[in-house]
């Protein structure tokens, strides 16, 4: 305790204060081994097998970002609908399995052990399993992503025959859909936190910086208010929009006055993320961006209005694009206009017309209107909102109407 | 440009100096696609088809932090081994595909489309390709993660019929294994911002701080220098030892007085990482870890002086391994002493008994020794190098014999 406080970056109070969740409570896993349990009877499969990041954290509640980087061995959880839960994991990893997870039931083996990482351990727990309708569920659906060697669970699926493999991800997207309050709790720190390094910017970056600076000066700014990290930044400017360029590489262009700055994030913690963006005009707006940010508003405003139990996503789009169209605006193929998100930056479902999955109270969305401004120029507003029993509550401050302005 | 530099965190010297590298060049890029296609025919397979984050990048040069956070959409990357290579990617993403791959030809799909991610698109090129030996190549094998639902790559090899699915991870794993100057650029880069980063932390933390306060302390020193990220982190603290808990949630356990402080870190930075490890006493060295450290410091120096073309990697174990049997210690099952990393945090080989894959130059390697301190504690110094034709080349700086001290 010998050095000055001012030199410590990563000690400032919001941290201390808001950072820093307590693993979610045992009451809580067992209420998602309830449902994941009660769905599995309904789905007629046996248990679930699952390998990654995201569906061994929620069902397990593991916490450790080293398997996730280092694919050389695999962590399974494994369920049965009847009986107990087992993790099925390299030796070396016991300890730190033991001090994050409630299953306190660990079968290892000593990894890497390339000829049998894991599949004979994995295959036996299968076939021991209480069987009723000879279904064993592993991910295999939409939008998931496997922790595994795809050659691995081919082998598994020849070595626990006649039970079938089965699909999971529906029962886990069921179960992943709505949110419990401490689920919200974190996404709510998470909206705000980015927020307030949003708000932090127009002291930090102006005309002249670059992109690159404009990403680094918001990780910076979300990591000192103690979020964990922020995987996704994408920032983009130009005049009267930006290239519709969500999924890119960073650039060394640099901000030039009377452009628009996009920001679009995904900062993460504990297992969480926030997905909104922020904009910022380099000086004052020119007309065209203010009057296309204030359909925009207005567009966001008919989403977070219609965001209510009984909903639809779909209604959620034509919310949003009736003010657009409204205005003159032809949509064209302009994708969905927000999203679930949670544990993954994007889930289920889709504010897009076809997506008739019906809000519920403790659903996470995204409301999203995008316009598209000449070229292949873009204007994007986000917000994010938890649904509630009487509609709904913002978990972003609203960005506001004419958005904020940079030093030019 | 307004606003004074001190408040600009992202802004140092060290980060506009080193911290930007420009893209892979073309040359590199068709270096690596002519390897692949020599590797292929040896193999027999028509062409490979990668979805992964690291096979994408690798052989393709795309840029984005957004596919690998957001899994509602796959992206893939099309290999044949005669003719052109494809892009097959959400339509959205055209825009950030061409900006950073070198592949020009892309196929596109109006995504997310539930009922049809790509798949008859993907089917449609494999089965277009100029086939010799009926078999096209997937990442079925070890230590592979796929970037997409295992369901639709089941569902595009029935649409390819009677074409075989093949594995290519061992194509990619042979050519990753030999890295190229400038992949070891980046990683040396690495090696020596999270080098820079360990150093400063004796002036921002000490007794009384926690290990989290420790994590957060790297992760600003490390990105302060330019660095992008630090996905894993791990600090653990004890006396004389601390728990073998490389995989495990960070604690706010505070430091004390005696302890010794032992850090793990992999840092990344445009797709390569580093990998090593630093350790603090947390005022003076007991005669016990001061003990530890020097054993470990000469088995260290031992496997680095091992580290040369024609050695394996099994060899690199037992050098480091003797130091310590030599001491009079019995190992028991002490797992590797050491792998190679690049777009991984973990690749391939392992040093270990019974690897025999023979070092060449352009591979990167971990040297780690371990010494098991009772109970479940451990010590371990790490140190990154890179195989080279007379030898080897640190790219670490080495921990000193007696490790740093922090303020107790």
């Amino acid at each position: 305790m010998s050095t000055p406080k001012s030199r410590k970056p990563s000690r400032g109070k919001p941290q201390k204060a808001l950072g820093h969740f307590a693993q979610f409570s045992k009451a809580e896993f067992e209420q998602r081994i309830e449902r994941a349990r009660k769905v599995m009877t309904r789905e007629k499969i046996d248990g679930l097998l699952v390998s990654s990041e995201v569906h061994l954290e929620y069902l397990s509640g593991f916490r450790s970002v080293f398997p996730w980087n280092s694919p050389s061995r695999p962590w399974y959880f494994f369920l049965p609908r009847v009986g107990d839960a087992v993790a099925v994991i390299p030796e070396f990893g016991a300890t730190g399995w033991v001090r994050s997870s409630w299953c306190k039931s660990l079968a290892t083996w000593p990894s890497p052990r390339p000829q049998d990482e894991g599949i004979t351990l994995l295959a036996g727990l299968i076939k021991g399993v209480k069987r009723r309708y000879g279904r064993f569920g592993v991910e295999l659906g939409p939008e998931s992503r496997i922790g595994m060697p795809v050659g691995d669970l081919l082998r598994l699926r020849d070595a626990i025959r006649p039970i079938e493999m089965a699909d999971c991800v529906g029962v886990l997207r069921e179960l992943r859909l709505i949110k419990s309050p401490a689920e919200v709790a974190r996404i709510r720190f998470l909206c705000q936190a980015a927020c307030d390094a949003f708000d932090a910017l127009p002291g930090k970056i102006g005309a002249g910086d670059t992109e690159r600076d404009a990403m680094r000066a918001f990780q910076f700014e979300v990591m000192a208010r103690g979020v964990d990290k922020a995987p996704f930044i994408m920032p983009r400017s130009g005049v009267d929009g930006v290239d519709a360029l969500v999924a890119g590489p960073v650039a060394d262009k640099r901000l030039r006055k009377g452009e628009i700055l996009y920001m679009d994030q995904g900062s993460k913690h504990e297992g969480y993320f926030c997905d909104f963006n922020r904009n910022f005009t380099v000086g004052k707006a020119t007309d065209k961006v203010r009057r296309a940010m204030a359909l925009l508003y207005d567009s966001t405003t008919a989403g977070i209005k219609a965001a209510r139990p009984g909903a639809t996503a779909e209604d959620l789009f034509h919310a949003q694009a009736k003010v657009l169209t409204d205005a003159g605006i032809v949509l064209g193929d302009i994708g969905r206009f927000g999203h679930g998100l949670g544990k993954n930056l994007t889930e289920p479902p889709s504010n897009m017309p076809g997506d008739r999955t019906r809000l519920v109270p403790g659903m996470v969305m995204t409301i999203e209107p995008s316009l598209m401004m000449g070229g292949d120029r873009i204007l994007v507003r986000e917000e994010n909102l938890v649904i509630t029993e009487d509609g709904h509550r913002m978990l972003t401050r609203r960005e506001p109407r004419e958005v904020a302005e940079l030093p030019a």
